[in-house]
């Protein structure tokens, strides 16, 4: 994964290997704190490796193979059955990362070096099972093996984070895993659902959500209670990054619609973009920082939404909206020095005309790693190369690894090292950065740009 | 071709070689099936290689040469002055594709290894023709020589194939020259002459095409034609993806306003929109492979078009749409096993955000080769790095040519062996595949990945 | 700056230093011609390189320090102080573009090899401070030693021209300092103080412009004046690059609710947009090469606007129109022998999608160099990647440096001599490009290109 010129690639592995050790920052992903609370072995190889991980259940279903054979909403899958498909199929992951990071765990967690085929299909399956069950597989095991300082999860505002409050109270525990407040099942109220949704909140909050200014009341009241229980940081994911305000009595005339399910596509948009500027306010008083993941288009496929359900591989880019859609947070915020917003997009072309360009100016505003179809090796190359010379690297956000799949996590983090390793030597071979400035950005893009970024600096 | 650097070009060489001679399988081309049916030698050196070529007229036209005096819609010009235009104007092509393919074919197909230039225009022309009177460079001995395994055409469905099925038929022919069945000319009521296209198409069909579903009817039987004549493939070529179905009765309403002359330019879009819908429906049927080259504008320069006609070189590239415009086709056909849709583009940001996405979860949906503006080595080195990351390999197309210019096939089929040899050898040089993979790679790059995405099973 | 690779480095180096020495044409830039004129020693550092260069202050600013601080709109604030804080925020530079060109400034001309930091700040102030203060590094001086042939200003139509003159009347001084016509502030009647700018333009033009009609004849006369003093070409800066003709009547219409302050923002646009297609329409006439920056949003932060003012470093790249926005102009003056128009885009998707392929096939068009956002090193590689292999080199522009800032044009122009050198190596060691062409290429890159393009024959 290093640079192939000889030369650059001294460099790179003498600067990577300066880093390579360094604690895991992951300040974004979708592990669920219950698992390492109750620190219970992990089920078999499908399940925990194959079944979850959408990236991995796409590519097969793209070869023709339906997602119920690979156990997605369908437990009577046999899981021995699964992996023999993931392992049949092995050669349609040539060349994307997943096959890398896939690699990467067999052979560094779970040392496993055999090449999955048809053939090894059993014989990797009955090793990794045997692993599974040893102690040392466990979850804290491993969170302590892959040198986790922090880990962020991702939760409703109406969770009541017994796990995060297990593990901070466990003497036994000396790492760090803090809920990230995520309210999007909130704020379209032409979602199926919706009310009952309010209901939860109201529950959790104690306060009446049958307004919209209760939902607000209600959400910064939640927000208090994450930041309580270690929360840094809130996380959105939009169909645009509109934000924009409307006045209360609007607001007020939709929530009721949505309570009654007469809400049209357009008011529930309007409701949608009004409270994501809401949730840029409490912000800016509160100091969690805001992750912003906009423009995706959901659920695609009908079919298989219905069937599957939502995350199961047909969610799709869409073209970045943040220049034209935060122009009213960032006349608002952008330059005060409370709110923090983290910009993640699928489209790349946003680097250098939108999000460097934006976090270029407002100290507010930060260049949020590439996510989802550009979290590849090229196209993380392609970001650094379009980013970082006119943002530089201090308003870029550090590695984000946004998985569920627990342990792939050291091998996504290892490949951003090696790849700023070789983005970095690159810059010294061609003389735009000393080595010396080059081994200290290095280990600050895994350390102190991540902490700085998501306010984490009680965990450095 | 191969990569600078000497220890990835040593192992990209080693690759190439072993598919450099592979047979050359065409699966899309504008090369005229007659040309090789009747087997008559070519004529002079700007017939054959100037004049046709927008690519070339194009960039000599851009620096103030008039397409009149490159031959284009002239037949009084004379043949050896237009070569000497264009051999003066050879340092504008410096640094393009064009360039590279045509020195390419003097040097690999006619053995001139001479710079064009104004001095050695007459020379190269002398030689050319001379060559070009000879029995070895008549179009079926370089078919053989080029070792074409298919060359697919692409053809009218009122054409009666008679150039294909001669071909089928003559025993001293082993290539494979198959139709391509392209419906674009009837799919919008408002271009000139469209009454007159459906008289073609009824005469062909002997289906009644004066109503939409006479069209429909007539179109599908031609399908059927095409198919018993060897075709296993349709290509639309439309100004956006858009494959919206409208009622049967708004359809016969806006086919009626077409051949009355009354039809307005949205009337016209939503006919186009909603055949192209049913094209789809009709290729989930017969399995013909859809072919979509959306997107772009034709005829941008009107005063040029009045002249010269289409195809003269100001086509121009235009923003993709193909996951907003193909929702509801690949929602109705996307998990179909008989269905198959092989998606082109000039906009190369659609590689990471739109094709790559869809077709690393429908199995029904191929990433199409880099097409026009982006064939070329930078570009198709982009797309390597920007499709094969999500999608894999096995879901992309293979190389398609896309040529009218017939001795320019050998050398585009080269130049993309050699890229895909050079792309494989970076990711084995940055350890992200085994050498083995890469060669066994490039091999299906060459044969079975295009047999495959173009169901041409048994030529292989 | 040259290439990594070994080999390719030693060609790049061959061909760099072949063109390094190369007089510069700086054929769009905005330097004052009062400056050259006048011939005073520049101010305080701060004054010269910080506060003027909103590439500077402007990351600076996203690492949380006020513009004030910085100096804009501050004449309060205490220079040495400034520079303080720019060496102090120093690494927030590493990586990015800005760096690399002050870095080099200061040592090539300055004689200034200490790298900043709040420890050096003093010293290097005072180093600069002391050469500031000689003979040495006066402008016309600096001028001579840059090499510079031609420097192109940019100045409003109501401008008297009189440094111009001045210069061009002093036999002591050889270069050339050539005004550039640019009147964005005449085309949208909803800007603050139109009325009073057009006033200006008929106090200088001696022409009513009270009218539509007489801004017209104004800008015309004014052309006029400005080829007389020198200038060979316009520009102009629009939110869009839409140019398309209303007709008079209309236009009339609108510049009276203009003077009268009832213009709204839609018919405000409609008056640019024609007014943009007459000044191309005038530049078919008279021969002016015509500039067009478009699809920036100037002043996106309001607050800054109010209390910093235009320029202060939060305009924001937009979507690139040209193919859209230019057809009309295109289509009647794009094959004129007269008419010549330069696209200059901040979107880089444009350069394959849409200038390359304007450029490859209009007479009249030509492909910018990179502008803002994308004027670095990566950019700048990508662009040459993404126009030359449609274009080719002889429908680009040239490097144009397009800065404020008098001292860095000779690192801006020595660094697009590197690229271009790097550039041209990787084809050469490709096989895409003979070395004698590279060299070749890379002179008239240098001065053959920017000459024919900008039409300062007479300078070469």
């Amino acid at each position: 994964m290093l640079p192939a010129d000889p030369g650059v690639r001294e460099l790179a592995r003498s600067i990577y290997r300066s880093v390579a050790g360094a604690p895991i920052y992951s300040p974004h992903g979708h592990v669920d704190a219950a698992i390492i609370a109750e620190n219970r072995p992990f089920g078999n190889p499908a399940e925990l490796l194959i079944t979850p991980d959408h990236y991995v259940t796409r590519l097969i279903h793209a070869h023709g193979v339906g997602l119920d054979q690979l156990g997605v909403r369908n437990p009577a899958a046999d899981p021995r059955e699964i992996w023999r498909i993931f392992c049949a199929h092995w050669q349609v992951f040539a060349g994307t990362v997943v096959r890398y990071w896939f690699e990467s765990e067999l052979s560094e967690v779970f040392g496993i070096n055999v090449q999955p085929s048809a053939e090894t299909a059993d014989d990797i399956y009955d090793q990794l099972a045997q692993k599974l069950a040893q102690p040392d597989f466990r979850p804290r095991e491993l969170f302590d093996r892959f040198n986790i300082a922090v880990l962020a999860t991702t939760d409703d505002p109406a969770a009541d984070l017994s796990a995060h409050r297990l593990l901070a109270d466990d003497p036994d525990f000396s790492g760090a895993v803090v809920p990230t407040f995520r309210a999007d099942r909130y704020m379209s109220p032409d979602v199926t659902g919706w009310p009952g949704f309010l209901d939860e909140l109201a529950s959790a909050s104690g306060i009446d959500t049958g307004s919209y200014r209760g939902l607000v009341d209600a959400l910064r009241n939640r927000r208090a209670y994450f930041q309580e229980h270690g929360a840094t940081a809130t996380d959105s994911g939009m169909a645009d990054a509109y934000a924009v305000p409307i006045s209360d009595a609007e607001a007020e005339r939709i929530h009721r619609a949505g309570l009654a399910g007469t809400v049209t596509p357009a008011e529930s948009a309007a409701y949608r973009r009004n409270l994501l500027y809401q949730l840029a306010a409490m912000a800016a008083e509160d100091g969690l920082v805001m992750q912003l993941h906009a423009d995706v288009l959901r659920n695609y496929d009908q079919a298989s939404f219905d069937k599957y359900g939502p995350d199961t591989g047909h969610d799709l880019p869409g073209p970045a909206t943040f220049t034209a859609g935060l122009r009213q947070v960032l006349n608002d915020f952008g330059r005060s020095e409370t709110f923090r917003l983290v910009l993640f997009t699928t489209d790349e072309t946003a680097f250098s005309q939108q999000i460097a360009p934006l976090a270029g100016f407002y100290p507010s505003v930060y260049v949020g790693a590439p996510w989802w179809f550009i979290d590849t090796p090229a196209a993380i190359g392609r970001f650094r190369a379009s980013a970082t010379d006119s943002a530089g690297f201090g308003k870029t956000s550090g590695f984000i690894d946004d998985t569920r799949a627990y342990c792939s996590i050291p091998a996504r983090h290892d490949m951003s090292r090696r790849l700023d390793a070789g983005f970095l030597a690159g810059l010294v071979a061609t003389h735009q950065l000393g080595e010396d400035e080059a081994h200290e950005i290095a280990g600050d893009l895994a350390g102190r740009v991540p902490v700085n970024t998501f306010r984490l600096e009680k965990y450095l």
